[in-house]
């Protein structure tokens, strides 16, 4: 009961920090935030204090109560932005997803399918090396293998990403710009393991410098696909 | 208390099981298993059940308790074999470490380092996937990033399988065979993360025929290592 009184008190503070002016509630300039703006300020403490958590404790170790103490918050507070721990990873998931399309966007304005490929690439695992995402990821994929959920979101998230990636690659398969040894959906398949693989690892972290993975990942790229016409980054 | 005593009476059961003739104590030619043997035997059965329980449960989530009813033993007996979870994953790792050596075991015997590094990665792929351990693997990396007793284990395991494949493809540089475009140092990186990212995939779970897979891999290697003479199966 003392723990329920002290919640609502906590939540009482909540919902008065969302409408009156204090430290907190204010933007740079000193103007008021919105009530919208100051929603999705606390979404974002949210989701930042769950990744903590998660990493921290794993998925099934991290409690919402942890959550809630990390980002300095009532349940009754958090509950009102996110029902569960599901909900929570799919909105990391959606904020991830313009980060991804920003990455993998570099794909279209690519003279040629390779040049799109180490570009997209490199973009996200600098971006992921920068975020220090990796350990979340393999925390989400894990969890991914024995919760519905988790695997919906995650595999939906894949799914984006190779949508924007295989309709690139069969247009130069069709114009005769790369001839892969194998067939579109396993080339995919592979592209999406070794994805992974980079991105889990983290190799900058690791001390691998960004041109020489460069050099490596088009060597690689250039094995599967097999480019027909060399293209000036390319020699 | 009661919980106490029936544990005692199962660790009672337990030790009489280990000297006594039962079922479960016989070999198949019905004589007798040694007490090493028996020892043996139960320690294979509390890694299968541990195995079960980190998958199901993840790591953190699975507790001893839950370890001892998988498997049907006291937390008394469970306690004599292993003082805790990170021992029960270093026994298992262990003892993956025997096929791992069979596998690339390969590269030794192969008439060229992409012969060796494909049929290697084959043989680990054709395992890996047959014995289901991806959901292990993707586990225990994403633990290995918050726990150093399981870092210490798994980055141990993975330095192992580094340590046999390095010195063949050094070997293959210094005679000319092959002329990769980074520093073996990165390559190793680049190849250790691309073999996780395979691992953790199951591919042949997700319908990729493994003589295609052997395809994409061989075209993958040749692109990274760049062979300078050509072999039989390279053709």
């Amino acid at each position: 009961m003392r723990a329920n009184v002290r919640f609502l008190r906590e939540e009482k503070m909540e919902e008065l920090s969302n409408t009156e002016s204090q430290p907190g509630g204010e933007a740079m300039d000193g103007e008021l935030l919105s009530r919208a703006e100051r929603r999705d300020q606390q979404i974002q403490r949210i989701l930042e204090a769950a990744k903590t958590c998660f990493v921290r404790s794993g998925f099934q170790g991290a409690s919402m109560q942890q959550i809630c103490a990390e980002v300095g918050m009532s349940p009754g507070a958090l509950y009102r932005y996110f029902p569960s721990k599901e909900a929570i990873v799919e909105a990391i998931c959606e904020a991830d997803r313009q980060d991804d399309m920003t990455c993998f966007g570099a794909l279209r304005d690519a003279t040629s399918a390779i040049d799109g490929l180490v570009a997209g690439a490199m973009a996200h695992i600098t971006h992921t090396s920068m975020k220090g995402s990796a350990p979340l990821f393999a925390e989400m994929r894990s969890e991914s293998m024995r919760n519905e959920a988790i695997r919906a979101t995650v595999d939906g998230h894949k799914g984006e990403v190779a949508a924007m990636i295989e309709p690139l690659i069969a247009e130069a398969i069709a114009q005769g710009e790369i001839n892969p040894p194998v067939e579109l959906p396993i080339l995919m398949a592979v592209l999406m393991s070794i994805g992974e693989g980079m991105a889990i690892n983290d190799l900058p972290a690791r001390g691998v410098p960004l041109d020489k993975l460069e050099i490596a990942l088009r060597a690689m790229l250039e094995g599967m696909l097999r480019p027909t016409k060399s293209t000036p980054a390319a020699e």
